[in-house]
């Protein structure tokens, strides 16, 4: 592609604005439109981005033969139908994730992307963090031997509002799909056996709702390496996510990220401070993904992570919740069917 | 007690070395004897601890009526039968874990012990880690308010030798046994499920006897709080012992140890070291458990951890190869019966 | 103010660049102009960051009353020239440092200033970095107690070329200035006695010219606290910027900056890596000065760091250099008369 | 030598105390005696660590045929007497640092050393200190390149009782001297260049004697090396011992020892503590220089480090005292004659 690609971004909530930064400070980018049903919140980011037009129907930016690709950020139950839309226009598609909260949307959706043939990537921003990126390329250059075991842990700083958690999908297809896309990732394989068990600490009232907030999945992967992943919707401190990857020659720990290099020595020990918010900790990756993505489709390549990954950490999910909920350990294979890493 | 606790020494092995060190500088205690069916090794460390005297015969230390305690630190499938005739003699044990490897022996042991009324200590040394004991003290002072979930790491530098592996008890009983008690003394709880997965990645040919080198365990426990145990027989690196543990306000991290507090900084980065053997990351904790064995034998108290702690621990084990066999999470009170934390 | 600051950018080069970049993301400014002796850099740059214009006549951008204030990121030999003719036209400033490699100069931009009565903002960044904003915050909320020491460390990853060297005024005024700054804006206050002493090291070579690589100078404050300086053109390991503020209550360590929160755990120990540059290091700080400029502008009040801190940083390099050459402690108060902190 | 080293301790206080129990633990040593001018002191002791005997007289054991020889932890006023009489008596020395407060008498004591051949060595711990002698090993292997600048800090939890500063000889011949050899021997050389500024900001009061509590101490060494010691009598956090050495190929940080391996994340932040107390700093250097003492004196090998370490401290000392009195730098070489590293 010559000129500037011509991206639309639907959804100016938090993150909508973040990627509006992003695409705005990007010279090979123009950010043709902003769509949001608040039409205040579209005029408000598009005046702040220089974005060419705004508008509150998100189906006009799709269909705009003056743009190329679309983000979209706005609401979960939105993204499936915008997918499919933009598949029919054949508009690129960034789109956070999930796809959508069950499988069988989730399917239609990217069965309409492969028919289209349009760029998909889905927004799992981890994989572009530089702690994360690197220790992948490390486990690729062969420097810890083989992969056998991945410890990987993700808490919220606090619980989010009851009325989110109430339509999020449950802890495993919200939170938990991080990981499941981050271990698969990883590793390079899925898994043969999950086991899963959580508890309602943080709310015990979640209970009622058949939701948990707290949780450790178990995975073992074919040849015999193991993943375990523990969530919480809280941790009493701030935002937890870390890594860490046991092979046959060493070890790679992702820890907590400091947000500033300053040490307070004084009588009752050593301070440092900790990023508490996940779009702190991956500022970066939320920028880098979408350079990954525009790079992709101006090239003409596929973007990845793609339409597998988003299905594979879902259906990951769903052996989750069978697991949880039969209280023994599932071949995840039955909802795996057709992913690949 | 007045005088200097009267102490036999049995096992001239590398810990017994260790035990023989910390006895001879504590002015508290008289080393009376020294046992190991190896004369010139009881010789040797006889003469280097200054003990009173060596033997080729355990049983002759137990039985001197010049000691009042034994510290038994010779190989496993002698501690069962060590126990039971120091019981009988009324003297008091400090042994190294495990009692043996199969519960039935174990709990006879036990019962001699409870019998006859002495003074019993089981050789979990990491209680006695200035890191472990801080963190046992700061869950309890109710400083990370619920605890919610614990994560426990054990890896070898490198694996056993095979013959070692062979009359280990496998895994569970051998390594994993340092876990369980970690992890239900942190917690102060007993679980209620318990879910075990295992590889042989280390050593493959493990297979065939039934044992595996790679596993993770995880537990629930009443009230829904969690556990997590990763081990290997090879961590790659060095030693690797670490424990995590989140509660409803705050977290504990017990890292690595720095060998040395050098950083090396060159163009390729930041290098610093670590202990790489389990002797040199536990030292003090070697020698605060046979202080706190002597304290409480000389003040008449009960020695911690003791009977329960040592039998609750297989207890775990047992119920970790249950699920490991069967595939499936199991109820662990049908080991536990009668245990308490 | 209501509307945008119209700001004109000077300078197409790397810290310019940077600026466009700040100045095109922030919504209460508008980027009027770019101007750069460099045609295709101004042009480009202009394109980039969205301005208004360009130019190679940097005065056009400064007499234009469009234009409410410039940011001078050209070569320092322009720097003074580019001020006057800015106060001149009454256009606020914000200046790279230094104002001028010599004090004459200097003073007598810096009097057009106060003449003038135009916002002005020399581009001490350091003090806009979280860890340095948050230490200085620290030390005037007492948490600190009294400041008695404090060591200021700065190393560049390699020397700049020879061609750099000779035009840079010498170690003293175009590094080590950096340093002198953020000592006496942490310490709030002024040096009563000097003492530099400096070699050639990396470039032995450099004696010839009467300058220095690697240097150590020491001052006394009023009331007796201490603050020692050193600096490197080469660190051997990347860029190193280390700050230590010692007070009757504690300490603060401004470290090193890792740049990814990755260790590596391997048999010849742990492994993290660290930032190697000084924009890579001072990202958030150069954004944020531009930021803390833009909005002391609009709401009228004097931009800070400002004259007087321009001033004494270059003031207390030429005590350093009069030290330097005669081989003995000296009292700054000669060049620092009139600057205040 | 084929037997057992028959060492007689002076000094039973707290530093003696913990030379006994190194002694009483190494096998090739036989703890003969033990002396201090508190017969309970000396009586306790002697018992603790299974000395031969005790007394209130140090001239008895040093004069012992039975000695071969002493270690000398007695008050620093007794040292050079006590010394000298080892001397005529052919008994080897071991002496806690300083041989005295004066070059006068220090000059006569190592004399009488020189004149009788006997074995001495200096208690200057941190060279034996793991993390010092990695350093110092990775400097002479070439891993830095060539060292260009040294910045080492002492700093104690809290300032001694006044009585013992009014006889400690003051902050240089006390505290410093410490850094004096660390930095002579890390570097290899000797400074051609000193310069000594310091205030008493702890204790004001201590300007009466002359002595100050705060202090920065510049050198240069031949060649142009800087090297930069701080020290304060009272960090307001706890021990801080810390030396960074930076060659052309790199840098070495020794940092703040860790007490425990424990991470407190709560929302306020990430705690760690560290070691408080020298002697806690310290405890395997104690232990390992008395190791190498009695080695090489059985050995027949000049122990290490020795007259010309103690002698030259105190001279850098000297010259730090010239240089602070007159306010000038001055050249050491004047007070090191004689001396080599």
């Amino acid at each position: 592609m010559a000129g500037r690609l011509r991206v639309g971004l639907i959804g100016a909530g938090r993150i909508g604005k973040g990627h509006a930064r992003t695409l705005a400070a990007m010279p090979e980018v123009a950010l043709a439109a902003v769509a949001d049903v608040n039409a205040d919140a579209a005029r408000a980011l598009a005046a702040e981005a220089g974005a060419g037009r705004w508008t509150t129907e998100p189906g006009e930016v799709i269909a705009d033969p003056a743009v190329d690709a679309v983000v979209i950020a706005s609401s979960t139950d939105t993204h499936a139908a915008l997918i499919v839309a933009a598949a029919e226009a054949g508009t690129h598609v960034f789109c956070e994730k999930p796809v959508a909260l069950d499988l069988a949307t989730t399917d239609a959706a990217l069965a309409a992307v492969a028919t289209a043939g349009i760029g998909f990537q889905i927004g799992f921003q981890r994989r572009f963090d530089p702690a994360y990126a690197k220790a992948k390329a490390l486990i690729a250059s062969g420097a810890l031997g083989t992969v056998e075991t991945i410890r990987d842990a993700m808490r919220d700083p606090a619980p989010p509002p009851r009325s989110y958690v109430e339509t999020s999908g449950g802890l495993y297809r919200d939170m938990t799909i991080h990981n499941f896309d981050c271990v698969r990732w990883l590793i390079g394989a899925e898994p043969e056996l999950l086991f899963a068990v959580g508890s309602a600490l943080v709310d015990p009232s979640l209970a009622e709702l058949g939701d948990i907030d707290t949780s450790v999945v178990t995975m073992r992967f074919p040849g015999g390496a193991l993943a375990v992943i523990d969530n919480s919707r809280r941790s009493g401190f701030g935002y937890d996510v870390r890594t860490e990857v046991f092979g046959s020659a060493g070890a790679l720990l992702i820890g907590y990220r400091e947000a500033t290099p300053l040490l307070r020595l004084s009588a009752d020990g050593v301070r440092t401070d900790h990023v508490h918010f996940f779009l702190e900790r991956f500022a970066s990756a939320y920028a880098e993904e979408l350079r990954a993505f525009v790079a992709a489709v101006r090239e003409g390549r596929p973007p990845d992570p793609g339409a597998e990954a988003a299905r594979a950490a879902l259906a990951l999910a769903y052996a989750a919740e069978a697991s949880h909920a039969e209280g023994r350990p599932v071949d995840p294979g039955r909802w795996l069917e057709g992913a690949r890493v």
